[in-house]
């Protein structure tokens, strides 16, 4: 198998456990609201299934370019609504905060040292939805090593949208062929494929606590399949 | 004095010695063509100079926004052109390997020990001319840390444009004000303190061989004034 040139990762579930850090950081907020009867994770889980829906307003052009952060807002004040509290009982400092629990996600325990070795091999950068501050927030603090920052804010494209892999490739000065997508995600896998990349799949059995990822029926005979990242450097020797 | 939240560095001159690493990569090119009368410093030099006419024509909204490594490439024909050798006599594979020089260039002494302090206080990112692939290129080779690769790719403005300075600041989410310039420019320095800006100034000297910098007459009392990255670390408690 021919190796690529530089690796671009996914983050939110490949690299980070969005699910368990969200849940983390919802719990004392719910509690000081007074509603210890919503499950944190079931929190998480709710505003993570406003995400696809956020993106797809933009990505269907009814709505111009906006950073992840004002979404990940937007999609925390419906989902307060849809549970009886009112957005403004956190305060604006409450809800800026709440919003940058996504800068706080926590690595998966591979991902760092798996990271790091594929690191001295190959460069290594996100592809990820996620915007510059929030990736460059969550890798001072999670000790993610990147190259460069890229991915939705620098392209200007959300995934799965075309032009977000092949802005990555282009900025990089590689062909597509030569950049390979890492995600826990057969649909961005799929999506990365069709615009000719490589592919590496990570398994995530407990990105949503076990169920069932939503996409599975996008599996695919991807380049590399690994349980890993520690386990995709074994892979491509580095 | 209050300390900024973020650091954005020029590179070229400030971070790393160009002017030495270009007539290091050129000297070998200009004796295989049978040009040893050449001075490779002098080369570097007339490269160089033909940076700010190139980049000024993109910032007067006469031609649209291109990556350094096309103007490297036309300032690298327009030159030996100048010097009476065919930029032909390289063939593609030599003319793109001689331009891609800028992506070979060596830290000063202090950078990577005065980087790696001040990330563990700051985030430290690029704010260069430099593309994205040669930025990211660079880093790897003399080992700079940078947190994130922000700049004129990211922006789509060239320096001393104001949407260079504060785009940076926008993509990491705070205000101009907490941004901290740290440049070995005065005129650079001088445009971001335009656009509210902190500035810290590093004194370069060999930038030119020694000679006086060519925006000198731009010098003024800068938030920080220093001789060495190292010398930024103590003075800004990192």
């Amino acid at each position: 198998m021919e190796l690529p040139k530089a690796l671009a990762f996914d983050v939110f579930g490949t690299v980070v456990d969005w699910r368990s850090s969200i849940a983390r950081e919802a719990a004392p907020v719910l509690a000081r609201l007074g509603r210890g009867d919503i499950d944190p994770h079931a929190f998480a889980d709710g505003w993570r299934a406003r995400y696809q829906p956020a993106m797809a307003r933009i990505r269907d052009g009814e709505r111009g370019f906006v950073i992840l952060d004002v979404l990940h807002r937007e999609m925390l004040e419906d989902l307060l609504t849809s549970l009886d509290v009112d957005p403004s009982a956190l305060g604006e400092d409450g809800l800026a905060d709440l919003t940058r629990a996504w800068h706080r996600l926590d690595p998966w325990p591979d991902a760092v040292a798996g990271l790091t070795r594929l690191k001295a091999r190959f460069p290594i950068v996100t592809l990820s939805n996620g915007n510059i501050a929030l990736m460059l927030a969550m890798a001072r603090r999670a000790g993610l090593p990147w190259d460069a920052i890229l991915g939705a804010e620098v392209s200007g494209h959300y995934k799965p949208d075309p032009q977000a892999y092949l802005a990555t490739a282009r900025a990089l000065a590689i062909a597509p062929g030569e950049l390979c997508l890492v995600a826990a995600h057969h649909s961005d896998l799929g999506a990365a494929r069709g615009c000719g990349l490589m592919t590496a799949y990570v398994d995530r059995p407990m990105e949503y606590g076990g169920r069932p990822a939503p996409d599975r029926h996008f599996a695919a005979d991807w380049e590399w399949s690994v349980a890993s990242l520690e386990e995709l450097a074994d892979a491509l020797g580095a």
